[in-house]
């Protein structure tokens, strides 16, 4: 790729970046759009859904910039809770770690790659037809002792990186500890979960988990709740819950209010009509819910698992660290999940099926894997502009055209690639969903797990080594040619690197902002139903925003060396999204539940393994370049950052 | 190895059996050698040290063999506790399985690769001339339909060792829970140990570990000990308590009372003198040990660990299951040991120190394997007769005599090996010391693990891939090539390991039975030493006797269906360990600690890695004969293997 492609692509995502931008700073003030943008004000009721129409609200503005900068974090904690908290901490971490790695690779590393002149000597008059490898490590001569700067910024970065993840554990693990302390007793803390009691002839569920606790702990046990095949209530209750919110909504709404003392006539009397027919309705559930209350207390509806609660939380605590049985998988004990967190279909699961379900996922996920790169695959294809002339000859006259050959080398395929992506975090999440959780944060993390190490391997190593799945795996069967094999690879797809930053990172964080597919669906959805319908306030997706900041960190950490100009790119997104998510955070999501920073340890996973990958390639490239005593002193590195990371995890928990 | 030689090697085994058998019979009723014999009955004093001299104890009887025989499980507890019971289960179970396989495979496997005609047509007249080779897979054609009956072979025999693995482990499972519940209260279930207590500048130790405890579990904190550097002490402890022993032999043994009667004048005076100055003795320590006790009550001497006491069982499980600190490592919790059992050096460590320390042994361990396989491969080069010429040619004219060429191909080689092996156990349980146990319980666990890896990869590997370490191990940096590499090395050794079997096997049990080097020493001691000293009885060193056991499974796992010759010979072992050990139990062995059964998913950790050894050399040699069918639905197997492991670690923990 040469430099001025690059700089199309640039050109086109900031021209569209700006223009998400605008639109949003318009379309925002719009009351009709105050659902997309910010229902979280809406439901906080901060702001009316109405306003009289004046002339500001056609003009443009950046006031949302400065109100989100000026966020604290201890603002974002009572906004979206300790998660939110986390998720801001990952993009600042990362600001710190590229500001850092960027001042030593602008600086040293991309002169000295430059000054290099292995390709070819560098043509300031016409750089933007130049090829962007002239700014890598290729360009520096084999055996050059100026590769040396190369190894001692990878020394520098690792420890700079090293140091501030172990800062910010400390931070995060700290936060976690004080967020205990200060949170106010809970219900869910003094209650654990009993899944797969074993069913006995002589007495009910209810009976035995009564006797069995009663035995174990006579004085701290207070009470049980056996849980119950009622589908049929919970969807009864679900509507009677809409239609309580309806007749409350027809009560207090200061709008309506207005209105039916405007038209007292007309609208009052069906108003009024509307909420005896409501009030009606609610009353025959309540009816309804009774019946099947009553049918549901029958023994023949419990499942296998029960809700334990203690006198203290200490009580509880100890129930659930102390396995009450002598078969580890009777009786097995988990902490009880919010009560917004509950996850009902995996309650009555016993223990051997929800085993079997998790290794049924884990297969799933790996074929998921395997067949997702076919696209991938392709989509590697369309860069190549001469293949894509060969396969579709009617486009060569206008592949011809320079604009076209740039867009399609510099935007389309990391465009296709990220429509791809887009569906893997809800396929994820429904597969962590039968995994057998039975509260959805952990879905969530173990989603958010899933889609990191599914991104990092179909975006970084599918890329890296394009070619056939089987091809690709068999890599990972000879270790000893790993390094060699990585440093012949991952250098060259540097541009394509560069230009998915670009493409995925900034327009993505900018349609993040612009809400394009709530909008829509908005816009289509706005006149089928009625104004006063009751809307969801969206809580945030970490299982999708979390693997992607992460790949941008893997990105940044394995190029920083090697091609130094990703870096400013990177820091652009960075900016972008420390912006945006501080304006999401005020506006539009709110927490559902709370893991209370339980999704840290994935980030620092991820960022140990981004290092002692850079290692790896680090060794490759070096013994590539013909430095053997660079490539032998780099060996140490990886095992002393795994360490590291073995006493992190021993350090907090 | 030709049959023949195989025969010499075993004519040999059996006579030194035989000669040890007889000379224990014999040795065994000599009273002087009580102490080496039977010190365990001398120290319960259901022997007497000095019996009438009759003719009996000339002549060799087998009446202990029948003795030994009649043992019951329930015995073997009272004897030796848990520990004793599965260290016997583990021999009765490889029975078990082997006579399994033993059947299969003498039946069905043997003929089979007889009648097979790839190296050469069985000899009837001439079958000790002829090679062991024919007894093995290697006769089979390849694409032979016969190898289907080896591919049948080794799904049965997995499936029945699965089966019994399960069993065992639910039987284990439940006699650990039975002794649980049967032992009475001991003061070290009311005891956690708590280590890396944080020093503080206004208190000392003493005075924090008590203000913590009182904070956190009030009502069941009883008390605590905080644990001093008292080295001195010790020493003068130790002392003291031997003047103890010897005041009360000289007051209470019955022989010397009688001889006090019998020679009032003469010993008499001496005695009573003897004993007087011992008392004085005794009574110095006593002054010097308050002394020094007095000292050490300051609070410089504290170390940072203490023992802390609850009121009942359950605080103190409790105490030691939930974490009591904010930070990790701090305020680290453990069982407190048996009184017997604690190891004393690493109490005062800090955290890093022993994290450290871990790594260190770790790495140490590494250097030590690599570093031993020197003498190994050069035992390897023994066994060939021609390069032995070559080396020492003076020799020549001794190795062409036939005996003495069988000798040295059958017996030298093993024998040599096994004397490098006596060295790993000490060698090892001084590694696991320095690791940082705090009780000499986990330090045996630990130095077992050890030493089973290290004969692993000693013994098994380095004889299949001789050749120099580093070429070793770059054999597993190919992931890919090991199911072939395997399947060409391993069963080229087979006749090694009948041999090995042969040897080692059956001479170090034998050799266990006349616990030669005791005896050395016991005859070396005699003219110096008072026969009135006291004695220790010996603990059984499962460290070294666990992995032994487990590498003979290792081989008739692996070889089963490769040389089924071998089982044979491993079932004469195994039948002799049986009688031999359970002799040794009544007699020799008495139990230091306890560690309730906490050896037994060592062995079937290595009972799995055997079988999926096993199926990966069944992948390569399937695919080696051109039975391509048969390797591709060999692959599931080890992954049935796995999963079937998985779920074994869930259900008992």
């Amino acid at each position: 790729m040469i430099v001025s492609a690059l700089l199309t692509s640039v050109g086109i995502n900031t021209a569209l970046c700006v223009l998400f931008f605008t639109l949003y700073s318009l379309l925002r003030k719009q009351p009709g759009n105050y659902e997309v943008y910010m229902p979280r004000l809406i439901a906080a009721g901060t702001s009316k859904r109405r306003s009289h129409f004046n002339l500001e609200r056609l003009v443009p503005s950046a006031g949302w910039v400065a109100k989100a900068w000026r966020l604290s974090e201890d603002e974002i904690l009572s906004l979206l809770g300790l998660d939110g908290v986390v998720y801001m901490r990952l993009i600042t971490f990362s600001l710190k770690i590229f500001s850092f790695a960027g001042v030593i690779s602008i600086l040293v590393l991309l002169p000295v790659n430059c000054s290099g002149d292995a390709l070819e000597e560098i043509d300031f008059a016409n750089v933007t037809g130049s090829s962007l490898d002239i700014f890598t490590i290729s360009n520096v001569k084999d055996g050059s002792n100026w590769l040396w700067f190369h190894f001692s910024a990878v020394y520098l970065v690792t420890g700079f990186i090293c140091f501030m993840l172990y800062k910010e554990y400390k931070y995060i693990s700290a936060r976690r500890i004080s967020y205990f302390y200060s949170s106010p007793p809970q219900p869910h803390q003094f209650t654990i979960v009993v899944r797969s009691i074993p069913i006995s002839s002589s007495c009910s569920i209810s009976e035995s988990v009564d006797s069995f606790f009663k035995d174990l702990y006579p004085t701290t046990y207070l009470s049980h709740v056996v849980v119950r095949r009622t589908s049929k209530i919970q969807s009864l209750l679900n509507e009677a819950k809409k239609l309580g919110q309806r007749i409350s909504q027809l009560q207090s709404d200061p709008s309506q209010q207005n209105h039916r003392h405007g038209c007292f006539f007309g609208l009052f009397g069906r108003k009024s009509n509307l909420r005896d027919h409501y009030e009606k309705k609610l009353e025959d559930i309540e009816e309804n819910v009774r019946l099947k209350q009553s049918e549901a207390s029958l023994a023949a509806q419990e499942t296998q698992a029960a809700f334990v609660s203690f006198k203290s939380r200490y009580a509880a605590a100890t129930a659930f660290h102390l396995h009450p049985a002598v078969n580890p998988i009777e009786w097995t004990t988990e902490q009880a999940p919010e009560p917004d967190d509950v996850y009902w279909p995996f309650f009555s699961e016993s223990f051997m099926r929800r085993w079997i379900s998790k290794l049924v996922v884990i297969v799933v996920c790996i074929v998921f894997s395997i067949l997702f790169l076919i696209p991938v695959v392709f989509v590697q294809g369309l860069t190549n502009l001469s293949e894509l002339e060969v396969l579709f000859p009617f486009l060569k006259s206008i592949l011809t055209i320079t604009v076209v050959s740039q867009v399609i080398t510099g935007y389309l395929p990391s465009l296709i690639l990220q429509l791809f992506l887009k569906m893997v975090p809800p396929v994820m999440e429904f597969l962590s969903s039968i995994q057998g959780y039975i509260s959805q944060s952990n879905i969530e993390k173990s989603a958010c797990n899933k889609v990191l190490w599914f991104t990092v391997w179909n975006v970084f190593f599918a890329t890296v080594f394009s070619g056939s799945a089987l091809n690709q795996v068999s890599i990972f069967l000879e270790p000893k040619a790993i390094p060699q094999k990585l440093a012949v690879a991952v250098p060259a797809q540097a541009s394509f690197f560069i230009a998915y930053v670009v493409t995925s990172g900034w327009t993505s964080t900018s349609s993040e902002l612009f809400r394009i597919i709530p909008l829509i669906c908005s816009l289509i959805r706005k006149p089928c139903i009625r104004e006063d319908d009751e809307f969801e306030v969206p809580s945030f997706p970490y299982h999708r925003d979390i693997p992607r900041v992460l790949l941008f960190g893997l990105l940044g950490i394995t190029y920083f060396f090697l091609a130094p100009v990703i870096l400013p790119f990177l820091l652009i997104y960075l900016c972008l999204a420390y912006i945006i998510y501080r304006n999401q955070y005020i506006n539009v999501y709110a927490p559902k539940y709370e893991t209370a920073g339980k999704f840290w340890p994935i980030v620092h996973n991820s960022m140990i393994f981004s290092l002692v990958l850079m290692h790896v390639i680090a060794v490759g490239i070096f013994a590539l370049k013909k430095l053997s005593i660079a490539s032998t002193l780099m060996v140490p590195l990886p095992v002393i950052t795994l360490l590291f990371n073995e006493y992190c995890r021993k350090r907090f928990l």
